[in-house]
């Protein structure tokens, strides 16, 4: 962390894309971690077969990484980026009535792809989410946040609040 | 709230779209909400001027409506939608060292607008967390959900626990 | 079928939309099929359970209903169009070499959806494709098109050639 | 051809985005071919002149290079990649009832553009049918695969069967 | 014209999306216009059929309909509508080194297709700028406007200074 | 500027993608501007703080970098890019009775970012242009074109003709 607003006009104060013509091409990953609170009758019946939940969970997957490749025409001051690898897990944990979902994403670029994983699992969520929403309207999203960063100038970065 | 699961197949347990066709053309109101908590840090330098939060609240706004019309496109059985109106309201809460997003989708169609609201609401809030990212990357979206639904066969519906 | 070259300006001769301006709002229904020829290893393999199939045909699924809600945007003369309902099949048949896809795409709207139907079942076939090529460099998509069509001034048409 | 399911995880046997961080970037070419079964009737529509053949081939060509660069939106498990070039060609064939369409695509990157190029041919082929449904809704795509492809570790790939 | 901010908040003076639920669902058509100065060498290149001057303004009219159907997606204030038709028409003239471009959008909506006519002129003069920037950098798009515009509650509208 | 119809193949005069696999990866930079000339009524408007003016540039300045990062999916001949950096400045001239938009826009590749820079200012101009309309319908966007380029092998150009 510091106190630099890379994404701020020092001037203006104005929101801004930040140049990263002289940032270093590196292997840079990303993990970001999205929880569902989810109500009982929906575990009952992600539990009892009654839905296919690997048919569900797999659609979430799909459109998370789909998503994920669109981080720069959904986020304004985002870089567009290739990408090495974006993968999605999704569990249920029926005991802590939780969805959790993880998201990791790879580049060799020279700008990290937090947000890019960030909208991996947050997009996923939002569709777990609206295929129960029938089921349980009360479906939330608890926590949603960068786990951990490797690669660029600022090295790793650990998020002990993200911590399953 | 019922037991249906539209959202899959009664034979095969298989997610799917969910088919519309019989339903009514009415009014439909969504509102979803996230919540982002925020370092001292960060509240600190917003509430200070250095950077202008009005401006990187309404980049915020703007790709949270951008996003919202793009619903169908990344939640895969979404189904795509006309809309009458989108609106995203963002607040920075000082002494809660949290920023609030409200958004507000309105369709006359025959499905609602949850997910268009949440959307909205959720990349709202990824996109102030990108801007701030380099100052604060603890920041985590503690709380996302659907706060109001009206219209359509189910009539009206208040989440209690996203009332702020 | 007519001689009447709807997409051509009469005079000039260039493609152009079709204005629908005119046309009723009538449910319309189009199912479109694609076929794709794989070698004995892939099939092998499919069986096998190496690779969980179900999850393969999913992702598959998933990114054909996503592409049909882009039809209007990839291909030039098409409306766009809401859409009640979108669904895909995938099978394998292992005695034939043959993945069947079929999709079903329903709306209620001033003109037809067979080629959100045709988008769907092609860009399926392609992720399929995509996740197999590795394996089986030889995949051909060996026969796509309309196989039904529902509603509309031109009544119901099947075409025999597209059965399976 | 190998024997390993790079799309798919050994353990788990999911469909996955294969990692790409540790392969080099070489100049990588494919080339995908399309072949559309026609009637008589538009056969001879396309000959005499009352549509300008050049112009709807003209909208096909540029259908398919535009979707050629949304692969990675469009194929789950793409990776979004850089572009050299990519150039599709339409042949009318009026004694085989055929319209065949090659694409090539040439990128520089860790990855190939087989994708690419087959997203290329087969959104100029649906185009194409598109604009000429109205004529002959039995039209077919009849054949579509991956021709050629040079570049990359497995070196150049040749599919005979593909040839015209 | 009115003296109302229909797109800002009249308490807090931000854009807004105008809310449409209360207005009629009629036909509207929209014509804008855009015009390109170019040089006397591009010009005489235009008319020596060195170059496929129907090919190139063929490409540049299927960019500028895939893009109004995008509007939505690009305009943030901008309602997503279905679309009755969308055509464009582009002509040189040699004399006034112009190549004037004219689009006309047709819905049956609440609400007017001014931007998506603007869109789709736009997306077309920048596509032609493109492919001949190579010959001529110094290509300007000198004027783009509503032309004219009907249906609606504000009735018939022309622009005179949009007049050729 | 030179004779090379690079857009176009040789043979057959038809519009196609350059290759730029033999060009060099190098630091680029693109300034295009966009003029609006707006009426007396909405300089007023404008400057009475009647709307908040600075909400409104940030919506359209938001735009404007998304559309930037879609110019290869608008644009049909256009590279898809990696970008180090896009930027919009809009201003009001009341005197002149205009809004003056620049947009700058780097990279480092293989070919230069004109039409990032181009789309960029276009569609926030577009972007100004549908917040205005409701109080002056005459609105024109009067002149838009490249200021200048920079890197590449053409080296440094300035279009004396787009200085303000």
């Amino acid at each position: 962390m510091n106190d630099k607003l890379t994404h701020f006009d020092p001037n203006t104060g104005k929101a801004k894309m930040v140049n990263v013509a002289d940032k270093s091409v590196t292997t840079r990953v990303a993990i970001a971690r999205s929880t569902l609170k989810i109500g009982s009758k929906l575990v009952e019946i992600l539990q009892s077969g009654t839905l296919e939940k690997g048919d569900a969970f797999t659609v979430a997957k799909t459109a998370g990484i789909l998503a994920a490749k669109q981080t720069g025409l959904l986020i304004p001051m985002c870089h567009p980026l290739p990408m090495d690898c974006a993968n999605i897990e999704i569990s249920l944990f029926p005991d802590l009535q939780e969805i959790r979902i993880e998201s990791e994403v790879q580049t060799t670029a020279k700008t990290g792809v937090e947000m890019e994983a960030l909208v991996a699992a947050n997009i996923a969520a939002l569709t777990v989410y609206d295929m129960c929403k029938a089921v349980d309207k009360g479906i939330q999203i608890v926590k949603t946040g960068l786990f951990k960063k490797t690669g660029g100038k600022s090295g790793e970065f650990i998020n002990p609040d993200m911590e399953w």
